[in-house]
């Protein structure tokens, strides 16, 4: 009796546990051409440590979030351009975080996330710092992502064996797992980034960083 | 010379107040159907106050700005509709306003922008006081804007004659007054609403409110 007592008591107690762990976490959906989540990825970290969270990040293609949800990116739009572009930088300044808007821009960032999500199988902590490097070097100097080169010397700059992160973008594996990634953040209701996701309440944009500091504070509002 | 000098200065003088005017202004374009023009109506004024700024209201169609920035409204798309239904009513409990979404939503606003417009030729206060009128009622209690006996009933409530708001909503000097009005919205670089020029500089949206606080204490940032 006591056996199954202490059993079920385990038992609880690993589900308490992993209960904990599910809610002291934030989702983070970013993806590697998007300045807004350049921006967020450069506070996240101190929101959720100050709140007692751990971040679980999640390479994306907005591409595919956008179509669908039958978007385009903000910058395709007459007018709405004009203002998203300046609202970048100024969203940057606002938050204090450098910012220079690269050219080109947008551009396709499934090679940067595949190496993030081969990185994450081995090691989360390494695939977050490739995010880290891979957004900051393409949103403060300007380096090119989408171009095989370039990404190949930023993977060298970063440790990697430059053919190594080429042989992980090329290969199916790689690309299904990315895939698999995009699908579950647009099951989750992802529809642009940054979004959030918090005690399964979403969170999308930048600007929502006070919104969630208030969840994180006082819980559901 | 003395008399020369004095009517330069007199110019001077009046140039000088005009420009006072004209920088002290904040410019608000709202849409009735907006929820968050909505959630700003009931911030801005304050804002302004705080900053020794007063507040031009600038009631407009969305459906204009959105076709001319290639836009759907963001409840038309599949997933983002979802996320956007719950920010709505987040984002007004974030900012302490009273928020029910209302059915039917969105609805069309002419008419109450066409009465807006007629009350401001004849008084800028007024035409506030209506708009928070309307804009109450319709998120708050879900008095349907489009729908031509609510209007008229709510125009009596607040003070009209019934049959003359009617007038001026089939008026096609009030209709040509509201297009001039999205017209230039639009030329300013509306494409959404909330849409707020300070000194030039463009914000669109509730959630800009503490970049646009930081304008007004330190200027450009």
């Amino acid at each position: 009796m006591l056996g199954k007592l202490r059993t079920t008591f385990a038992a609880s107690a690993v589900s308490l546990d992993l209960m904990d762990t599910i809610e002291r976490r934030i989702d983070f959906y970013f993806d590697f051409s998007s300045p807004y989540s350049y921006i967020a990825s450069e506070w996240i970290e101190a929101l959720a440590a100050r709140h007692a969270r751990t971040v679980r990040w999640h390479a994306i293609l907005l591409g595919a979030t956008f179509q669908a949800a039958e978007l385009r990116t903000p910058v395709s739009h007459p007018i709405k351009r004009d203002y998203t572009m300046l609202d970048f930088e100024r969203s940057a300044r606002f938050e204090g975080v450098p910012l220079t808007m690269p050219e080109p821009f947008p551009i396709a960032t499934q090679n940067a996330a595949r190496v993030f999500w081969w990185l994450h199988a081995q090691d989360p902590e390494r695939a977050t710092a490739w995010a880290h490097h891979a957004l900051r070097a393409y949103f403060t100097r300007g380096v090119n992502l989408s171009d095989s080169t370039a990404l190949k010397a930023l993977a060298a700059e970063f440790g990697l064996v430059p053919q190594e992160a080429e042989a992980v973008w090329v290969d199916p594996l790689w690309k299904a797992r990315l895939k698999q990634a995009n699908d579950a953040a647009i099951a989750c209701g992802t529809f642009g980034a940054p979004y959030f996701m918090i005690d399964g309440e979403p969170f999308w944009g930048n600007d929502r960083r006070a919104q969630m500091e208030r969840w994180l504070e006082t819980g559901p509002f």
